[in-house]
């Protein structure tokens, strides 16, 4: 698949791992199709439509390729993807009820297509599941990390609420958030990969500082496309958090350029959040005008360099290889 | 305490135990809120407001007791009881935002008090706290069988919409309900006390059933004070049950009896969910008329009989008389 954005073509490497990966991700599908099996028939019937809905399992394929990476011989990688699979959906289906979501992926939330107590309920199912696979799969360590990072994602979308509508939000606390909301999973999977490998502990560090500096990048990414991406790309209308009055990182850097005028603006769609059909449009002109989304990359750069920076250790392989083809996917799907 | 309920007066043990294990109480309390602690200030906020409201913490109890009962030496007690309670207490959390309940423990629920937002959060934030204490524990029998009874506890809450407004709901439905929803956590509780005490297989197995059935007592009996206990007793609003359309067992006992013009009574408030303010009392009336309490506890108190008949190969000792006094107060305390 071509994204051609901002008249630059960028090749997406996912699906071209996704075919390299197909056995191990069938075998994740069949772990997660398993656990859903349930006498409570909504149970498998929103899990097959969450699961179905074609993520790009991104968290899934990186811990499938850093085990690659380390040479890992087991099972625990298939147990442990469908386990953090399970918590991300989990979470998402909160954050859909949280967040009166009507879209996910392209198609109605299950909050929109069932209501917010399937939604919830199935959701906690979900993340109960991913906690009998890891008691199944028997490692503390792994155990602890998911749990402190399933913690941290509530943290984050808590986080989040004092964003909303608040233009006084700061760099520092949307990096804090995206944080809490996006990287920490990312690096609790490239750690957890490490550890069920058995690599010494300077791997361990940079494989987890790795997966927290590409979250990073991957989520200011991911929030600059709600500014610039089709629909078809994202699986999301664009201007979502514009329109819920999410305060990210384009507007944190554009805010402080702005004239009075501009921050009038601002205060209006997104502090009052009183806002018409011409608006997303006047935000894109100013966003353009203040070369923002230039700003954003050099934000995104930075993590995106520490990431690479925390992957010279490892020596040089394909799998290394595939994984900084995410890495660059992940900066610059969006220009 | 003492509750006088028809005309009966039961005392209630619950203050006693609460005394006698006021040290590991206390311990259990130290946990729960140094695991609460977070920059996110709403997370001790509300945790401190919930777990302030005066529960009976009956789960801890049984815990602590159970392994009173088998002279268990050892720390695991206090940290899994906190991780028993902030599993409880997130599904409370998420209940009452499914319910939309108004009320819980006698002061505004936390939907109510701040949002469905920060009810369901800090309920995935405690739920996620529960696994980090879980794994700092480091049993995988005693994490595998809690997180297969939280998986349980949502099953229960999903299976339960089908007895709303449900006058076909059976008796074994309705068994089928309250085991997912309550029995199968007590009976966790009481398995891993006698699991972190090290005991032979068949005190084992007759603890888990132990806890099960008085689960099942303690539930059919709870779902029974809706229709009999003053508000100060339950924490709730008596006859909430009833204005929700919740099919619960003195209902569904009483449906089968009932003549023509009772059945269309019922259809109305339950099934049409049609309710004015005399009905409730009008269906007191119905209840009274066929002896449905009665009949009630008489379906209790086989479970109540079957429990008892667990303890048979525990020896004699202080600890299992309380439990006992437990058991008997589960079964009582409605009549």
């Amino acid at each position: 698949m071509n994204n051609s954005i901002r008249g630059k073509s960028v090749t997406d490497p996912i699906s071209k791992i996704q075919n390299l990966l197909v056995n191990e991700l069938r075998l994740v599908d069949q772990v997660i199709k398993s656990r859903v099996q349930n006498r409570v028939e909504v149970i498998p019937l929103i899990a097959d439509y969450v699961f179905s809905a074609g993520g790009k399992r991104i968290r899934t394929i990186l811990l499938l390729l850093c085990t690659k990476l380390f040479g890992y011989r087991g099972e625990s990688h298939i147990t442990l993807s469908a386990a953090v699979e399970f918590i991300h959906t989990a979470t998402l289906l909160h954050d859909d009820v949280v967040d009166n979501s009507e879209v996910r992926r392209g198609r109605a939330s299950v909050n929109q297509k069932w209501d917010n107590k399937n939604s919830i309920l199935v959701g906690d199912y979900l993340f109960s599941q991913a906690f009998c696979l890891m008691a199944q799969d028997g490692n503390l360590a792994v155990m602890d990390i998911l749990s402190k990072t399933s913690a941290i994602l509530s943290e984050g979308e808590l986080i989040q609420t004092s964003a909303q509508f608040n233009l006084q939000t700061t760099k520092e606390k949307y990096i804090e958030i995206i944080s809490a909301k996006t990287a920490e999973l990312f690096s609790a999977v490239t750690h957890v990969a490490a550890i069920i490998s058995k690599r010494p502990v300077e791997e361990l560090i940079a494989m987890k500082k790795f997966g927290k500096n590409l979250g990073l990048v991957f989520q200011i990414i991911d929030d600059t496309l709600d500014y610039s991406s089709s629909d078809l790309i994202l699986g999301k209308n664009i201007g979502e958090d514009f329109k819920e009055g999410k305060v990210t990182l384009p507007i944190i850097l554009v805010y402080d350029k702005c004239n009075d005028e501009e921050k009038e603006f601002w205060n209006r769609v997104i502090c009052l959040n009183n806002q018409n059909q011409s608006d997303f449009h006047h935000a894109m002109t100013i966003l353009n005008k203040y070369n923002i989304f230039e700003e954003v990359k050099k934000t995104a750069r930075e993590y995106y360099l520490s990431a690479k920076d925390n992957l010279q250790l490892i020596p040089d392989s394909e799998s290394k290889q595939l994984i900084i083809e995410i890495l660059d996917f992940s900066l610059n799907r969006a220009f």
